[in-house]
Order: structure tokens, then sequence, then C-alpha cells
């Protein structure tokens, strides 16, 4: 029996054209894990295997019947309870939602169906994707957090009850839950992927962000996720054509990085910041620099923008449903209804002078390193962790990944986070795959 | 000798290329007129005659030396005075920046450089590009206002100063001047020309726009300052290669368009009204429609974008020289003060569903036409008259272009106000260039 856990989903998807293994097989397989791990874990807010089988078995009537198949037929992927379905429901992670369904599939969602992929259940999110935890587990340790808003979406593919997922992040959604989980978290430039019909929680710093083993497979989701889209205008044209390949053959020469350690290095665990400084001494192309000032005021404006934009597109729910909302949105609520729009517009205005700033690094540099969390998972179902190393990348709209090649307390895994120049997701994956490669060898 | 007034920009650079006429003998044409008119209509704000003689006497070495010359090679261009110059004072039509300079040029004054332009001189401007008024006058009737607050921008293309110049609406300082001025203005789509080097006062609501005698003038400054910059983020890459050519051959089939009156047509005045009647009446595939609800929030929303922007992009001059500006923006900036950040972040929101609403009118029209202002030009210099006809348009960032094709009271210029569809100008210039046609047939 082919071990599919350990297949790239380039490869599965192959095996599934030349008929050497069938959709129905490979859900099988995953059905069989979540049989086993779902009652621990909890990844998923709607799974129905039976439903699943039945796609799955369409999938594999398509694929005798001669028609053509898109990339991903017959691959089954997780996707986080904020983003719409017609055929699931869509809770979004928080009680005032139980049991709703969107209307209408996300525009990704679409995208997904037509790449021939089958849309598997939906996982857990934080309420409203905002801070308030699901029940979801770390697959490495039951008593901590996988990690959040996208908790359900790491742990599955951590898990292997899922070969790929999609999640979003507003603050640290993907980056932190795939460094918890210890898988590859990939959030694109801001722009690439349309948000029409997932939950809005913050026009400027919603991003669609997806999870895989390696950084191939996110490449390969991301491929076809990335599409301009009239009805989010924040989507732009950008082609994807060559994302994969320009993935697998990765930069043409050494690359050189720039080490951050921020001013949060201090929340870090002992033996998670060995490892970093192991790291950092075994590539001679690392350098440590200094934390960029302009960092400090990111993490102020992204908390104006953030709350502000959280108060306004769930004022009915606060103003109806307010005891039923966790003390996390509640408290951001407050905060958001309070500050000025001279404050909020200059938290917008913001983005052009720091990303000018931060733009100069690569003139000389292919890529920033950081964290990808202050350390590993922390204990606890309370709280899913912060977000301090991912805020600034979700401001700025930079490409970034987490990348599972680290460990610390614990043996518990540990994400290094690369990140990117803005709307340079080719080149940027082509040196997260060297990144990879080299932690390999 | 060339009646150089009569002819088309393009045309006369090609009669320069030709050496049929020289850069010089054009700058001393202007340069009488500026000498006839220029006590009376005060559209400059900078201007050398010997200076200018000495760019166009190197526009002619140049072309004596037979090096490749750009497409407006030595044409004289007017530019705004809040566009930065380094050869030329930045005043903003402010005391505050008396005699103040920016240090680099303007990345549109650098594009009409490389073009071949001459930069003439610099234009006045409402105080800050917002309603306080300079002293230019109306070359139609010296007692009236020529708009703004691109005033001299207007009125030198006008008065037969300039043959084309540049301005800026955030408002309605493109299109209201041009109407109440009796030539073509012309707003492109928002993000197609960088604001970069030019004086910020509403990141989301400023653009860049033209004034010129004919469609094709516009057109051809277009074509040379469209152009994505990575220090304008806004901008976003249009190719314009056959702008002017798709301008000149307008659209295959006749447009169709649909007439807003809006909830601002009781200002207008008879006369106006009755032109603007008698205009709608003589084409048969102008279709008069209801004004759609969403223009109300629009201009409540387009004023909390604009307040505040400006209370926070001159926050030093309100605190330091709050006595030296005028009323309008000591009470603009007071009310920008006080909005909260909940209310300007739907202020920016509602753009996207505000827009889906009005492209719908694209699935079978070719274009929208309002009037360009209410009425002619107010009588007085105290005020630039208002932007009502010209707010939604700003919000939205359609493009848009006011046509001198019709008189109201006292004989004065009135403009038909075009608009189109974002990202559109192409084909929206083709249509313009249609109806100028039409009517002049």
């Amino acid at each position: 029996m082919t071990d599919i856990f350990s297949l790239k989903v380039e490869e599965l998807a192959a095996k599934i054209k030349d008929a050497q293994i069938s959709s129905v097989e490979i859900c099988e397989r995953y059905i069989e894990r979540i049989n086993k791990f779902e009652k621990d874990i909890k990844a998923w807010a709607h799974f129905d295997k039976k439903v699943l089988l039945e796609k799955a078995l369409e999938a594999d009537d398509h694929r005798k019947s001669g028609k053509p198949l898109g990339p991903l037929h017959g691959i089954p992927v997780a996707v986080k309870d904020i983003i719409g379905t017609v055929d699931m429901p869509t809770e979004c992670g928080t009680v005032i939602r139980k049991g709703k369904s969107y209307s209408q599939n996300a525009e990704i969602v679409d995208l997904l169906l037509n790449a021939g992929a089958i849309v598997m259940g939906k996982t857990a999110t934080s309420e409203l994707a905002y801070l308030g935890p699901p029940k979801t587990t770390n697959p490495h340790d039951y008593s901590r957090t996988p990690g959040g808003s996208s908790s359900g979406s790491a742990a599955s593919v951590a898990s292997f009850m899922a070969p790929l997922s999609i999640g979003s992040q507003t603050g640290g959604s993907i980056i932190r839950p795939a460094s918890y989980c210890g898988i590859v978290g990939y959030k694109p430039s801001f722009g690439l992927i349309s948000r029409n019909g997932v939950l809005k929680t913050s026009n400027t710093l919603d991003h669609i962000g997806m999870f895989g083993r390696t950084v191939e497979d996110v490449a390969l989701l991301a491929k076809i996720l990335i599409k301009k889209d009239k009805h989010d205008p924040a989507t732009i044209h950008y082609s994807t054509e060559n994302i994969l390949e320009e993935t697998k053959k990765g930069p043409l020469f050494e690359p050189k990085f720039i080490f951050y350690k921020t001013d949060f290095w201090k929340m870090i665990d002992k033996k998670s910041k060995e490892s970093f400084e192991y790291f950092i001494k075994s590539f001679k192309n690392i350098e440590v620099f200094d934390t960029p000032s302009y960092f400090k005021d990111i993490h102020k404006y992204h908390q104006i923008i953030h709350e502000t934009d959280l108060a306004n597109n769930f004022s009915v729910y606060y103003k109806k449903y307010k005891s039923k909302l966790s003390k996390f949105m509640q408290s951001a609520i407050a905060k958001g209804n309070k500050y000025s729009a001279k404050e909020y517009a200059e938290a917008i205005d913001f983005k052009k002078q720091s990303y000018d700033s931060y733009q100069e690094v690569f003139e000389d540099y292919h890529g920033v390193i950081t964290p990808s969390s202050p350390g590993v998972a922390p204990k606890g179902l309370t709280n899913t962790g912060t977000a301090e190393f991912n805020k600034v990348w979700s401001y700025l709209g930079t490409p970034c990944i987490s990348l599972p090649l680290l460990e610390g307390e614990n043996k518990l895994p540990l994400g290094v986070q690369l990140v990117g120049d803005r709307y340079d997701d080719h080149r940027f994956l082509g040196v997260a795959k060297w990144l990879e490669k080299e932690c390999q060898e």
C-alpha cells in the first residue's frame, strides 16, 4: 500500500491521475486518522465521512470517464470554518452562528473545486478568527494550544488528518499555529488571494494562507488560490504560471539573510533561544541585525486597525449578543469603539513609510528571518498564544512562511519564519525551499 | 505664422520635431499671452519668462543635435503649485510655505521632463489644494471664480497662457474648474498616476489630473504621466501603449449613456438646466435615471475621509500656524479631529459595496453623464464653488472628464461630465472623444 503520508501532494495527485491510487482510498486513509485522533485533537468544526467518501467516489468516476482533470483532482483539502461553503455550515467559531451557513461558496472554495480538489470539512477556528480559543489541541501535546486562529487547519495537517488546509491571518493566525504544530504555514503577499465569501474581520489586515508539510505543497495550493477577483478589490493580477517551478528551482545564488531577534526575543523560552542561536551560527549567510524602530509603531498601528475593524465588522453582534462574545472580543471591540479617525488614518498611512524602510533590506538581502512564535506552544487551552512575531508582516502585507526546522522546550516543534518582499512570492518560495533543503541535508 | 493655438498638442510636437517651428517660438507666443492677461487672471504662482526661454532654447539645441526626441519635446506644460519642482518654489497656496521648495521633483515632473516637455511654471492653487481660494480669476469673466483647487491650471489653459496643464482632484478640483473655464479636464482612474512628490491631502482621495483643449490633448498627456511608481503604492501597472490610438478611434458602436441629474440638480441655474435638457434630448442614446441611493452615503463618507485626512496631514500647520490657515481649512480640521475610527473605517469600507453597485451600469451602458458643476462659475472670488457633482467619482476612483460642450447663464461655459469604469480609461477616452465629436458636428 502506498505510504500516502510521505508523498508530496503533487505526487499524490499524479498517482490519482495515473490510476495508481483512487481518491476514495486516499480519503479512507485520512478518515482512519480522523477516527483515531479527532477525539483528542478536535480539529474539525464540521466533518462528515459519508459525504467525503461520496465526493471521493464522484472524483474517481470523473477520472474514469476520461474527462480532463484539475491539478488537485481527488485531493481532500481542509478549510477553515470562516470560509463560506454552501454544502456545510460556516459557524466562524462563535455560538452566535451555530448551525448557520453561507449562501455562496467563497471564491477560493470554487477555485479549489475547479482544480478538482475535495473540500473535506471545515476546521475549527478561534471565535471570529480572533483570540477566543476553540477546543482544538496541539497534536504534539494535547495539553497545549495548537495556536490560532487557524487552529484546526494547522492541527489537522500536523496530525495527518488532512494533506493540505486553508486558513487565514490577520495578526499571526497562519504562522503561529504552523510553528506550534510543526508544519509549513504560508501567508502570501496581501492582495494575491481573494477574501470574497470569507468572514471579514479587517479589510486591511485579513489574508488567506495555507498549511502543508512542505514548501512545495503550499506553493502548489497557492498556485490554485492566487487569482484576481473583482469582488475583492484588494486583489491584483499576479501570474502564478511558474510559481511551482520557481519554488522547486530555488535561487540561482546562495541567498543572504537578515535575522531580527526583535524586542520580543526576551519572551522566548531558553531552549528555543538556544535552537535559534544554533540555527543562526550554522549559516554563514545569516546576519543578526538590530530591530528597526518602525516595528514598535507597527505594533501600535496594527492594534488600532485590528480593534477598530473588529468593532465595525461585529457591531451587530456586540449590540445584540454581547454576552455570547468572548472576553477577548468584548475587550477588543470596546477599545475599537474608542479610537479617533485621526489615529486610524495615521495607522493606515504609516504603511507606505514603513514599507519603504522595510524594502531597503532587499537591496542587499534575499529574505528576513525571525522566530515564527515566541517559543513553542504554550501550555493550556485558554488562549492561542501571541502574534508578536507576526503582526509586522500582516500589517506590511509581505509574504511570510513558517518552516518547521527547529525544536524548543520538551522537543516541541518551533518554526523559523522567513519573510520576503511584497509581490515577490515566486522568488520568495524558492528561497524558502532552499532553506528547507539546507536544513534537511 | 503658424496659429499654434488651433493645433492639437500632438500636431504642435510634430512641427517641433520637423523643425517647422521652434520651442522658443512657441514659448514666445505663450509669453505674449501671459504678458497680456496674467495681470487680470493671476493664474501663476511662479513664472519666469527668462528661465522659460532658456529651457526652450535648450530644447531647440537638443533637437538640432539630432538626439532622439520625446513625445512632448519642447512643449511647455503648466504645473499646479502643489507638485514638487526642484528649480521653482512649491508653495501649495499657503503663506506658511511662502518661498519654500521641495528637495526633489515629483515623479510626474520627471516623467514630463523625460518626455521632453518644459515645466513652464507653477499655477496658483487653493490653499493646500482645499477650498481657500487663490487670487486667480475666471478668463471668461474676471469677476467670477475659475473654480478650484486647480484654479491656475484651468485658467492658464483656458486663456491660452499654456497649452496643457497638470492639476489634482480630491473632491472636484479638476472637473469643476474645467467646467467653469470651458476646457477639457480629465481625472484618470485612481492609481494610474503617481502622487509621489505631490502635496498629500488624502491618500485615499487624491488624484492627479490634467487640462487641455481637446480629449486628444489630455489623452496625450495621460499617456506620459500614467506609470506605476513603487513610491506610490496605490499605483498599478496599466499599459498606455495604445491609449492615444484608442482615443482617436473611439467606440466601435454608438455608445449608450445614463444621465444622472442627482439630488443637486436643484442647485443649477435655470439657463444651465435648459442647456442640459436640450443636450439630453438631442441624443437618443442618453437615458435619464434616478439618482442611486448610495450617492448620499458617499457624500457623507467622502467628507469624513477628506476632513480626517486633512486633520492628519496638516496637524503641524494646525498646531503651529492655525491663524494663517483659512477658515475653510480650520473648520475642516476641527471636524476631522472629531470623527471616530469606526466612522472612518466604515467610510473606507463602503467603497467596495458602492463600487459594486456602480459597476452594474456598465453591463448595459458605456458611460455615465452628469453636470460637471452646479451651473456656471459663481460670482465672486471668495470661494471656488462646490464639488457636489464630483465627490462620488473622486471617492469611487473612476475616470471622469469634463467636456466644454454647453453654455449656461450669461453665455458662460458649462461642462458635461462623462464618467467611466475604473481602469477602463482607454475605452473611456474613446467614448469621450465620440461625445466631443458628436457635439462639434
